[in-house]
């Protein structure tokens, strides 16, 4: 598949110039990040929680305690909707009306089903570990059997999608270019500082390679 | 009020020591920013959208196109919530389950009108540009009366609200502080770069003191 079909629930209504149904797109937008925000229904009231996922094919993994409200409400929904956004930039136009910001984000649907198999759960939390910081589960201690016990996985296969980019400058009524007004974009963007160790860390241990890694490609 | 009073609905149940209800602790943290991601109902299904926001106290203001299909959804149910979301660092722990993040997040709940008013509008408009970046409204041309009519403003008034701050490093098992694997928190942070003037901008004018004064707050 190369394109999530168009549905009433993720067609781009505003902005349709900004909207993309491609899979891959979406993908490199998921794989940028690894933080969403995930919607349930908790007495007749939607709310939005940010929370860490991973995605593998068209996976998406989540995990919490097992009494993790957000989770169990999607449980018992069976289906899902999350976001993820990375902000790019503000754009500061000649009017308010045309300000905006650049950025790149994606809305997901899909079903759900809590992984009960213990090996397959282990896999979602790599996942979960990996899409943080790459190749970084391969370097921790194997998890216990109580805490994959103590610990809820859910599996959300997309079933639709839709993203949104902007990525270009400011855009003004024709004829307010005449204006004595400043016009333009300010970059916006995540970066990461240099590791700090634990103050606990045993003598001897240096930063590992994969995270010097992640500091290099983000500084 | 000092503090949000707790109720089933914003009552922090996992990780409490990270918590708070306290009203200045929260305004800190939605003012740190200017997007926050609002849960919407639609077709039975809760999905999350980021959109700007402008805080003027205990008050959330929201725009958007007058067809806009969340805002319609929240002001048809009367009320939201909305979460905003600072991330600070990835905690990195020597066991899987003790990676975290450190993070600001709040999440509020509330009560909503539409704005109909034409300067109540406009004030509403302010607030959510100098959200964005401060004292910038000031510097734009005045908007069109078509404008403010194709523009569909929501306030909401705050009536719960809680917080979760983790601002610490690693915490890991007892046992595990003997093990060889390296544990520690790389810190992220959004930063602004220097601010691209639109290519076509009148000549002679220079980007002004307080985007200036934003970027080299925000370098």
């Amino acid at each position: 598949m190369k394109e999530y079909s168009k549905s009433k629930l993720n067609r781009i209504k505003r902005g349709q110039n900004r909207g993309t149904y491609d899979v891959e797109k979406i993908n490199t937008i998921l794989d940028a990040g690894f933080i969403c925000f995930a919607g349930y229904i908790y007495e007749g009231k939607a709310i939005s929680i940010p929370t860490a996922y991973g995605r593998k094919g068209n996976k998406i993994y989540l995990h919490g305690s097992q009494a993790n409200r957000m989770l169990n409400a999607l449980l018992e929904a069976k289906e899902a909707s999350i976001t993820v956004m990375h902000l790019d930039g503000l754009v500061l136009a000649r009017s308010g009306l045309h300000h905006s910001v650049n950025y790149r984000s994606v809305t997901l649907f899909g079903s759900l089903k809590k992984v009960e198999n213990d090996s397959e759960k282990e896999a979602a939390l790599e996942c979960v570990i990996d899409q943080m910081i790459e190749n970084h589960w391969d370097s921790l201690r194997p998890m216990h059997q109580v805490e994959l016990d103590r610990t809820l996985v859910v599996e959300m296969t997309i079933e639709t999608a839709s993203a949104k980019i902007r990525d270009v400058g400011v855009n003004d009524e024709p004829e307010d270019y005449d204006l004595d007004v400043w016009a333009g974009v300010v970059p916006l963007k995540q970066i990461a500082e240099k590791p700090i160790s634990d103050h606990q860390l045993k003598e001897g241990i240096e930063i590992p390679n994969h995270v010097m890694e992640y500091y290099r490609q983000n500084m």
